[in-house]
């Protein structure tokens, strides 16, 4: 990756929440238009897309492009379920470094709204979560069987949701803005125990874009340093890790060693909290603790804000909200704002070098459909 | 594509039809396995998958290749409506050609009766199919139009129903395999005005695969001599061509730039003959005749097994039936047979270089959400 470093020239975002009235080709013109100015390109500049979308229509992607003249060039539209966004982003980065395109759009866009009233229903062909195993029991289970292992407390799995509420006061663009105690986020709902109803992200609709290119060292330009995707093996669960460890890990260890570097040269991290159990379990198979340890990890203050390794100082999908094609690449917007110094009151002090992780679907038999982990830094800070 | 073109090592599909008794993941299982012991590999070889689905579940590619054993590798899953299978080959093919990986899968699947009883209906962002502008009225549009400009005849209409129905005959994966009349297309129930029941395809059920790698020159390696994929311009009813010719023009151009060569070259042709006047169109805007004489290239025989330059030898979407995500994969396996002489009764003579298109989706403003058009050689026949 080095002739053609693959850099991230600009990004956008729509809001994210609830926003049924939006169409959703303007949550798309929003993110894209933004990713666009900033870069400085228009729109008849991009040769190639990239777009992560999974309840999406048919088509949805190219009649948002179409609309601001996005036409002609290959869109390759990925259901890589929680992971299409960033999927998108690894296939866009790849693009570049191999000298296939040059001016490449990442693009994100779920209406979740438009398909569901509240939770993610079980698909027709998900015998498992038609009978109940759907996604909060999915990692409930690797929570009470964590909790078994490890003995991690009531206390400790609520507060990653504490610590990301408090990261996303600071973010403008999050669904949820407002701080929360350990006893509301153990006092709300029970959803699948032991996870409450604030240790699990909520829908959202939600665009988000970036554009790639060459790296051609300019002061706004974050070069993407690695990026790794794998699907998951089969889980079984007299597995010595919890569901959802093993291919996070392996996915990692890829990107770890692409980028040479290791955990310990992390600044900051945007991974997949679609729950609180998620958090921790990824935190320790990212190498910042020993699998275990992750409890003790948030309780110590080490991953918040102004602390030595923050993840998620977006306020992660828990405070954010969840918009399943668009949110790696909210990830990436975030990670760039961040090296970029341009993330207001979340800025993380001398960030370098930020990585994205997101783990998407997998049932009891598979532990997660695919995982992506990019890392992305910049030198002229 | 000198150095490291990409060749396809084998290839493997399902029966086509209506096979709602059947589990999506068999389908799938029946299709690679097919195309690995072609290729004479175990699925522990492939290194990674870009596979083609419209409406299948998010997960449905990765909990299907976990049955057989393909985990852990990327899995790229590709939503380009009808040419969803195509672009999944096109993007395997640049991944072997740009070193990225050897051993490569390309895969479709589609159940389509898991999601439709009939035809496909419009969906929820589709305000033009909700008010009846649906697939069969744009290609009904674009026949209309066409009669008007070119005056073609409906038994020239019918006879691309007639022909594909004669080579499917010799299918013995097809759906319909019967013999039909210009008579008996023409009094068939009309759908859309000027297009009747058998002028359309029949949605179905099913899988394609291929394996591709690095041409080793081997006796049963299918070079892929070129592929590009496009997203439409938007279109405008004031154009001097038919909805749908600019896509497929503009695409195949690129094609045959790539791989140096016209289609006078071309021996036989995979085409979207989704309705009976798209092969009409198609055949024209891929060069096989000037724009307006297509309805006499039908009639002259030209196209037709055993003559100049045989179109669907496979029977097309017409006869085979129309499995989204596995259609252009099934296009590829056609071209394959054919290619190494393995076609039977449907058998090409002479067959050297073979032309796969797909065109997918679009609206009365876009003409077309996708295209792919890729060359396919053997040379040692």
């Amino acid at each position: 990756m080095n002739d053609a470093a693959p850099a991230v020239y600009g990004v956008g975002t729509s809001l994210f929440g609830k926003q049924p009235g939006v169409p959703g080709p303007e949550l798309g013109w929003q993110a894209t238009l933004e990713a666009l100015d900033d870069a400085g390109l228009t729109p008849s500049c991009i040769e190639a897309v990239f777009a992560g979308s999974v309840f999406g229509d048919p088509g949805v992607i190219q009649r948002t492009l179409q609309g601001i003249g996005i036409v002609e060039v290959p869109i390759i539209t990925i259901e890589n379920a929680c992971a299409s966004g960033t999927s998108a982003f690894h296939e866009a980065a790849y693009a570049v470094e191999s000298g296939r395109y040059e001016n490449v759009l990442a693009f994100g866009i779920e209406q979740m709204t438009d398909s569901f009233d509240s939770a993610i229903q079980p698909f027709r062909s998900d015998a498992e979560g038609r009978q109940g195993f759907a996604m909060p029991a999915l990692y409930a289970m690797a929570a009470a069987r964590y909790q078994y292992e490890f003995c991690i407390t009531p206390t400790q799995l609520a507060l990653v949701s504490v610590k990301n509420h408090e990261h996303g006061r600071e973010n403008p663009r999050a669904q949820y803005r407002r701080e929360l105690t350990v006893e509301q986020v153990l006092a709300s709902r029970m959803i699948a125990d032991p996870l409450t109803l604030l240790q699990c992200c909520s829908i959202a609709d939600g665009a988000a874009a970036a554009v790639l290119g060459p790296d051609r060292r300019g002061k706004r330009d974050v070069r993407v340093r690695s990026s790794a995707l794998r699907s998951g093996d089969r889980w079984d669960y007299r597995s010595t890790k919890v569901w959802g460890w093993d291919i996070v890990h392996n996915t990692a260890s890829e990107a770890y060693e692409r980028a040479g570097i290791g955990p310990e040269d992390i600044d900051l991290l945007e991974v997949h909290d679609a729950f609180t159990i998620g958090e921790i379990v990824t935190t320790e198979a990212l190498g910042l603790c020993q699998h275990g340890e992750g409890g003790r990890l948030i309780e110590s203050g080490h991953t918040w804000l102004g602390r030595q390794q923050p993840v998620n100082p977006s306020g992660g999908l828990l405070s954010r909200g969840h918009a399943l094609g668009a949110t790696g690449l909210a990830q990436i917007a975030e990670i760039v704002w961040q090296l970029r110094g341009d993330a207001g009151g979340r800025q993380v002090e001398n960030a370098r070098i930020g990585l994205v992780e997101t783990m998407g679907g997998g049932t009891a038999g598979i532990d997660g459909n695919g995982c992506v982990v990019a890392i992305l830094e910049t030198e002229t800070r």
